[in-house]
């Protein structure tokens, strides 16, 4: 009987079983879960925030049944013999230790809000968002805050900003880069988005590096090069690191993004050990290097590959493109593959189009705006990357995604069949339409 | 100079009108369309007829500008002789008749509406629903009828009886398959739209043939076997028929389904004529059978390919999956490729299977449902066919109908990356689940 062992129980972790599962009904399989509670969805975070999810513990559920799982929470990996297959972990209440033995051993331990070294980060009412201990913090402190700063404007620090902004703060929302989103988006269309931020009272400062966080045990302000933004909350949505400390002190190699390296089928360098999810490093389906994806739909898809071969199946990851959505103000901001910037650091000059068209025909009330931006490397005409911004952005970078990956050039997408009906869509698919302006520009 | 004509200017009309300007900058294209305006959306008829488009003219515009094209609107094409290559028009208010040469044609002359043979179908506030002056009918009637009936429960006929519910009327729908949308959906999906037409107080009645119409001058009551329904205003919503009077009369060969025949370069059988639209013969992609498409998305499609081919292009047209979406209440309906029955047909056995999910992860407020069925072939594991009803229906039809052109085996599509967000999708993307309950069946 295989006895396979999992370090994690978030998206990775939870597919992960469940795959094994499937592929071994008869597996001994073993969740280590350091959490006091099984499963917590921290995607979530931003709208308990805002409270579009009436209460944070709706995020938290327990463990699914899954017959012949054994998922202990509240239980930490301690130490992983990879020469002896051996996990040592220790019950956090009791204090209890055990050694177990794997046959297989997957790691999901996932990853850890990232905190910058900015002096005064250490100050109450100073939070990272990552776990529910986070989103419990930051709720308890919005009675007595007025005013918010939200450092990087990826994601979640749109989401945060916005629901902050919700609950009846001033917000400012300071980026790094010189645009919003800039790992989903090229400047040009993260505008749409700044401009819907400060449509609802957003202040977004780009281009901006947050020299210090002043304060007297608590913050008071924020000093930006040039300006002192006072804030009584801060909130650093600077990005997530991979946990991966245990691996590191197992030995087992980790990559040049500081990620536990995997091969394409997620084998670490210990023999029988898998990676998945945060902490693992995963590959550029275009460019084939190494990124960091940390997503959750990411987490999962790896997860279900690591769990298939950690029981004894035969399943090839074949990387990411990073397909990824974010809402702010119900626009929805969906993207996949790479953006200009990306292109450009992998030697590509992309040949792009942008296009606005509406979400449904003119003459129907309510027509909003799409916008789509295509990125095609212009030698092959073939789909590198896309963003778009408006109803049906998730749909369509799932599409584009799947265009990528079939090696798709920009005249096929020219040539998709699609459906219409007023109350739904215009009678022009918006990638069509923006297929046909980058087809004028080849 | 080339010179070409264009009989027809809906969506395959003025789409060819585009295409061939975009295709030969010098050539002479010259439109001809016996509308007194240029150009209506027929789609967009039963939402003017709900209200939701506040003004039935709305759906009128004039022609774009499309510097070249000579649009004669109010003139009716005649004679088509194909030897001489010359057709006969007469402008309808001034009968003045000319004739014009060409070197291409492309009869793009649609569609008429069906209308039954059902006694009684002549009556007074009997309509079919095609034309503007169809809708300015309807909605002339409204202020004095209180019972409908709305025959075939094709998209027009849901789209329609929704729309007559919100004017306040009583509305009874009637089927003589024994389901609703019957060309798109397998019967265990269209109970879902049965049930919400329920809940709206919509009665329908599936399976049924309406025997005779009766009334004195204007309709009474409308007879089914074994029941009579009053009603003072009946929508024949039982389809179109290819308009293929000239082509006929010009010795144009049709094809099995009673459409222009064309081949794969949209040629018909009289040289340099071609044909677009919902006049035209489609070929089904999965199975290279001619059928009947008349969709706009397919005229815009066809009539690209027509213009392209007629100024001197070489597009093919790779046939139609019938892509298509309705809407009932806020519920988007889609569908593409083969249904059980429409498989059956041609000798496939399929297996499907269906499965219910949310739009939203459970913990986000207002997660609707979407149900997603997938058929696939199973010796070749491929899908052939797709349903979605609910949020996104329209994109995951176009994505499925892009994955079956590709040849997209169901161990493909349960691989496919996907973005999540829990205000825009639910952390497993449905096109998944759904390829994944059918893997379980395999």
């Amino acid at each position: 009987m295989r006895r396979i062992v999992i370090i994690g129980f978030e998206s990775a972790g939870l597919t992960a079983a469940s795959a094994a599962r499937l592929t071994d009904r008869a597996a001994k399989i073993t969740v280590i879960e350091r959490r006091i509670y099984a499963i917590y969805h921290p995607c979530g975070l931003p709208f308990a925030i805002s409270g579009d999810v009436p209460h944070i513990r709706h995020l938290v559920e327990p463990a699914p049944r899954m017959p012949g799982v054994d998922v202990r929470i509240c239980t930490e990996a301690k130490v992983i013999d990879v020469g002896a297959k051996v996990v040592e972990i220790q019950e956090r209440k009791t204090q209890r230790s055990e050694r177990i033995r794997y046959d297989s051993l997957i790691l999901a331990t996932g990853s850890l809000a990232f905190r910058p070294p900015t002096p005064g980060a250490e100050l109450g009412n100073v939070h990272t968002l990552r776990t529910m201990r986070d989103g419990e913090e930051i709720l308890a402190a919005l009675p007595r805050v007025n005013r918010a700063v939200v450092v990087g404007a990826g994601p979640v620090g749109i989401e945060v900003a916005v629901a902050l902004k919700e609950r009846g703060l001033g917000v400012t929302l300071v980026e790094l880069m010189p645009s919003v989103l800039p790992g989903m988006l090229d400047p040009d269309m993260s505008d749409a988005v700044i401009e819907r931020l400060g449509h609802a009272g957003v202040r977004t400062l780009c281009g901006k590096r947050v020299e210090r966080i002043e304060g007297v045990e608590k913050v008071e302000s924020v000093i930006l090069e040039g300006e002192k933004v006072p804030a009584d909350l801060v909130i650093l949505a600077t990005g997530v690191k991979p946990d991966i400390g245990l691996a590191k002190d197992a030995g087992i190699e980790l990559g040049v993004t500081g990620a536990i390296k995997v091969d394409d089928h997620l084998r670490t360098s210990a023999p029988d050990v898998y990676a998945a999810g945060d902490c693992a490093e995963a590959t550029c389906f275009l460019t084939k290097r190494p990124i960091l994806s940390q997503l959750a739909t990411t987490a999962i898809r790896m997860g279900k590959v690591a769990g298939i071969n950690a029981a004894g199946g035969d399943e090839v990851f074949p990387g990411v493109l990073n397909t990824i959505v974010s809402s702010a103000y119900s626009m929805e901001i969906a993207s996949t593959g790479l953006t200009t910037h990306s292109a450009k650091e992998v030697g590509i000059e992309p040949v792009a189009a942008r296009i606005r068209t509406l979400n449904r025909p003119y003459y129907y009330p309510g027509a909003e705006p799409i916008i789509v931006k295509l990125l095609i490397e212009p030698s092959k005409r073939k789909i590198i990357g896309g963003q778009i911004i408006g109803d049906g952005a998730a749909e369509r970078a799932n599409m584009l995604a799947f265009a990528i990956k079939y090696g798709t050039t920009v005249d096929e997408l020219a040539r998709i069949e699609y459906c219409h009906a007023p109350p739904v869509s215009d009678c022009i698919e918006p990638l069509i339409v923006a297929a046909e302006a980058v087809l004028r520009k080849l």
